[in-house]
């Protein structure tokens, strides 16, 4: 019995009742929200988690993806972004290694954290193929569904699958160009074997199998934005709406048998329409969680994506967007090390709590610190930051020789200047 | 004869043309623009200095605020803190100092720059009243006048002038009250000394004398926003909306002068009411160049407020938001470290470049970056980049075995799997 089953026969589970406390809403919101689709709570057989709801009235959540590449394949070093990630305040993790053991990692990985993790099971397959038998375009249909259900049985709550990169995505794609290519890696490997083997994707083609493996195992899908924009000049690109279209009609086949379901998104959108990408991608989903990914609104400042990312991010989260995917320091340069994940979640918590103010009108903590800062209450002010450790060490560096006030004013300060006079 | 009085007379002087060029505009336009006041161009009868045209149709500026106070007197320090803003691409300079020898420190500062220095006069006047007479509230209004004009003799070319803080203003805030107090240095010390003297404003009362000066010595007036919000929760507010009337008013009598303005802004404002604060500005000041702080989003991330008014001020930019004061991460906790500034200064470019690729459709350099990207070519990549420095770092402590992609996906670059099947 999966949860969208449990919750359209009226039965609110031990999952929906955590969700609600967690975030002041009701037991009943929380089952609606699930038997409608509106809200996932990705949960696992095969493993206990810390549970997360995402979607809509829920606070909007960060994933922070870690894993290998054939360059830097260091399991300890993994195990270290899990550590960052999570002390940094990340919901979710995504662990997508291109390199190693993957069996190892994602073990390792999935042992070191209560938190969700989401994966990438075609990575996997192809990668293999192209060990096995020397190229991606060798995957073999077969070996993507059974990792699809080996990842499963390791604990993996949801995962992302590119099903909408078929023929017509792929024509619109062909037909348009692109300014800055393809830049999906699952998008990547999937065209570049549809073309090779000219077959059709079999995660769209054999849909139908891939939902009963999602069913059994109760993963949540997220289904992959393999066509999103690698550069702003081609965000919202007719090939990347065609997916999202594709998505969204497999999505409601997939809530309809059971299957929980997340949509992807871009990538890399200027301000401008990133509004339009949350409406167009919330209406023709019939308003299923939006995963985006930052998004980034400029291309020209490699080394501070995680900064780009969050005014994108701030902006997707205030129109609906209900997961953000964190972008580090490193994007476009390198992998991330451990203490460029935890820059990332930082911004990304960031970006996701200014959304929330607007999204969800949640300003408490904001109305805290401003009472705090007029009261020159140091303890109070740490209490209610988001990273108490950082700005308590930024003001114990610099500590004023009048401990009421900071270094900035010295003796000069505003809020003791006119204290005497206003009782505010 | 002011660059405004040049401009109506229909003479196209040698600084519009500098600014026409740097910007790719008419001459004309710039012409029109000064002499409408939609643009201003601060200049210094008594120093050369880089021309920088600020307002409609032009990049958005970034301004960096340096300066001691009390508890950190360090000339030399303010000296790097000049280099490191400048390095990292500041546009214009404030020196805010409040404490030290204010003549010593703006000589070195103004020595060791040839970008626009701005002040806030009323500092040095009402610290030095404290230092001399025993509290701010004995400032003098002649010696502020008489400060004025000596700091503009230093070859200051902008100043932030508290006009706006009148009885009318006062009242406003009393009426209402506030979460957050008053933040602005120069809005509590006017208040106070109002309040205990029982009088006007010099600076609004003897507007006219105030003009005289700034025009004699051709310093650009920047109405400052004393009653600017300090805490999310007072955005906007009635006291905030009186200040910016009292000053659109003023700036049309001092532009009608022939002096240059400028019209500040806040200050921490939710994402949701960003786009109400420019439009308004634009229209009550007949669309005169608006100067923000950021604006900051959310008042609970101290430690990284530089990321958090980077969103704010992208957005702020892309409304119509002229010129952009940095705020740096040690915002609210202490005086910032020459690191700082730089990391303030940066986050503030990426959020004026994000605005004007709105603003302007200035995204010229975004193309040259997703093409850069497509072809895998890293020196053009480094080339357009914000940071080249910043972002060869990253990528040279982490190079892959295949030197064309990068660490992230290692062998499985996403750009080289579908190359070979396309061409974009």
């Amino acid at each position: 019995m999966s949860l969208i089953e449990d919750a359209r026969r009226g039965v609110v589970t031990e999952e929906m009742r955590i969700v609600a406390a967690a975030e002041g809403v009701t037991e009943d919101f929380v089952r609606r929200g699930v038997a409608e689709g509106h809200i996932v709570i990705p949960v696992s057989p095969y493993r206990r988690v810390k549970i997360c709801g995402i979607g809509e009235g829920l606070r909007t959540k960060v994933n922070a993806s870690i894993g290998t590449s054939t360059d830097m394949v260091d399991v300890d070093m993994e195990v270290e972004k899990v550590r960052q990630a999570e002390r940094a305040g990340a919901d979710t993790l995504m662990e997508l290694s291109t390199g190693g053991d993957f069996l190892e990692i994602r073990r390792r990985v999935v042992e070191a954290t209560t938190l969700s993790v989401g994966s990438v099971p075609l990575y996997q397959a192809f990668i293999e193929a192209a060990r096995k038998r020397g190229a991606v375009v060798h995957m073999e249909p077969d070996d993507l569904f059974r990792i699809t259900a080996e990842q499963a049985k390791l604990g993996t709550n949801f995962m992302a699958i590119h099903t909408g990169i078929n023929y017509e995505t792929m024509k619109r794609l062909q037909n348009q160009g692109r300014h800055g290519g393809l830049v999906s890696r699952g998008g990547a490997f999937m065209t570049a074997w549809m073309l090779h083997n000219e077959k059709e994707n079999p995660l769209y083609s054999e849909f139908d199998y891939l939902l009963e493996i999602l069913k059994e195992h109760e993963v949540t899908l997220s289904f992959g934005n393999g066509m999103r924009a690698g550069a702003v000049h081609d965000a919202t690109d007719r090939a990347q709406v065609q997916e999202l279209l594709i998505n969204a009609e497999l999505a409601d086949k997939a809530h309809e048998q059971g299957v929980q379901t997340i949509i992807e998104g871009p990538g890399h959108i200027p301000v401008d329409e990133i509004q339009t990408n949350v409406v167009l991608q919330k209406r023709v989903t019939n308003r299923r969680p939006f995963y985006m990914l930052g998004p980034l609104v400029t291309d020209i400042a490699p080394g501070y994506d995680d900064r780009v990312a969050a005014i994108g991010a701030a902006l997707s989260s205030s129109y609906g967007a209900d997961f953000i995917c964190y972008v580090t320091p490193a994007e476009h340069l390198a992998l991330p090390t451990p203490e460029e994940v935890y820059e990332g979640v930082m911004s990304s918590r960031i970006a996701a709590h200014v959304g929330d103010m607007i999204k969800l009108k949640k300003r408490d903590a904001d109305l805290e610190m401003g009472h705090a800062r007029r009261d020159l209450d140091w303890e109070r002010q740490f209490a209610v930051a988001m990273n108490p450790e950082r700005a308590r060490a930024i003001r114990d560096e610099r500590m004023p020789a009048d401990t009421d006030g900071c270094t900035m004013c010295g003796d000069y300060c505003a809020l003791k200047i006119v204290g005497r006079h206003f009782n505010f």
